[in-house]
C-alpha cells in the first residue's frame, strides 16, 4: 500500500506527513469525522485545502492514511517460523496504550462510516483489505508448513475472529483490549480453530 | 430479567408496552439516539412524558428494554442435548431481516454508548450481562454431558466469539450478518474453539 501512498505525495516531506497526518487524528479524536473539516486540517497544521486535497483527494482519504500511517509498519514483515509467533508478535507491536488509542480512533469512525460512502471505501481499500490480505499470508505460510489444513473452514475467519475480540472486548467486559487479552484470545480460540495446538 | 421488568410497568397492558417499544425503535433507527427525546417519544405513542419516565425512569433504560423486547424470548429456554443444537437453533430464531435491523439498532447505539453512562449501565445490566449468563447456562449444560472440558479456555470468550462475528461481518464482507454465515462461523470457529467437533 505504501507505494500507492508515496507517488502522489512525493512533494512532502515523510517528517512533514506525519506531522500532518498527527493533527488529523487529533482532530478526530476531538471532535469525531462528521465535525472534522479541511479547513480545522489546513489551520492546525498551516497547510493550504489546495495542498491537502491535491495530496489526499478529500476527507475520507486523508483520515484513513493517517490512521494506518499510525501502524508499527507492515504485519507482512513478521516471520517467525509459526503461525502462534506471527500472531503473537503481530500483538506485542503495539502496546496497550496505543491499542487503547486506536480504539478511541476506530469508534469515532465506527459511526461515520455508514453515513459516508467515500469513508467506508477508503476504509476498505486502504486498511480492511490490505489486513485480510496480510493476514492471509501469514497463514498461507502456515498452511505451506503443514501447520494448517489448507481446507480449514476457520480460515475464512481470522479477521473477524482477531477484529471481533478487539471490537467487543469493551462492551463484554469494561475493559480496553491489552496484548494480554488479545494473546490469551488466540491461544483459546484463533488457534484451536484453526486445528494448531496453542502450546507449539 | 423480565421479572424486575414487569414489576415497575404492571400498570400498562402487554400490548400498549410492545405499542410503545415499536414506537422507541423507529425512532432510534430515525433520528439515533442522541436527537431520541422523551417527548418524541410522549408525541409519537400518544403518552405523557411523567408515564414514560415514572415506568422507564429515563431514555436510557426506556431504549434497552426496547431492544431486549425485541429479542425472541429468553435464549436459556433452547435445550436440544447438544451444544451445537442449541447455538444454530439459537441463532434460528432471528431471521435474516431482524438480524439486520437489529444491526442497525446496535450500530445507532454503538456511538451513543461511550458518551452516554447511563446508557452504557443500561445496555450492560439489561442486555449484555443476561446474554453471557444465559449463553454460559447452555455451555454448563455442555460441561455436564461431557461436551466440553471444564477447564477449555475459549469458555471465556463465547460472547467475544459470537457477538465479534456478528460486528465485524458488515465491514469486513461488506454484507450483513444473516443465519447461513454465523451458523457456518460457530460450526467454524465457536465449537473447535470449545474442542467440540462440529458434526457432533
Amino acid at each position: 500500500m505504501s507505494d500507492i501512498a508515496t507517488s502522489r505525495r512525493s512533494r512532502i516531506t515523510p517528517e512533514r506527513e506525519a506531522e500532518l497526518y498527527g493533527a488529523v487524528l487529533d482532530l478526530l479524536r476531538e471532535v469525531g469525522y462528521d465535525a472534522l473539516t479541511m479547513d480545522a486540517v489546513a489551520a492546525r497544521t498551516r497547510s493550504s485545502k489546495a495542498t491537502l486535497y491535491r495530496q489526499w483527494g478529500g476527507k475520507a482519504e486523508l483520515v484513513v492514511r493517517a490512521m494506518h500511517n499510525q501502524k508499527p509498519g507492515s504485519i507482512a514483515d513478521v516471520d517467525t517460523g509459526s503461525l502462534r509467533g506471527d500472531l503473537h508478535t503481530i500483538i506485542g507491536r503495539e502496546d496497550d496504550c496505543v491499542m487503547a488509542e486506536n480504539v478511541a480512533l476506530m469508534r469515532a469512525l465506527a459511526m461515520a462510516v455508514h453515513q459516508n460512502d467515500d469513508l467506508r471505501q477508503a476504509l476498505r481499500e486502504l486498511l480492511v483489505e490490505p489486513e485480510v490480505e496480510e493476514f492471509r499470508r501469514i497463514v498461507d505460510r502456515a498452511i505451506e508448513r503443514g501447520e494448517v489444513r489448507p481446507d480449514n473452514p476457520a480460515l475464512d475467519y481470522i479477521v473477524h475472529m482477531l477484529v471481533g475480540a478487539f471490537a467487543t472486548r469493551m462492551l463484554i467486559d469494561e475493559q480496553p483490549p491489552t496484548q494480554a487479552f488479545l494473546r490469551s484470545y488466540i491461544d483459546a480460540v484463533v488457534l484451536p480453530a484453526l486445528g494448531v495446538a496453542p502450546a507449539d
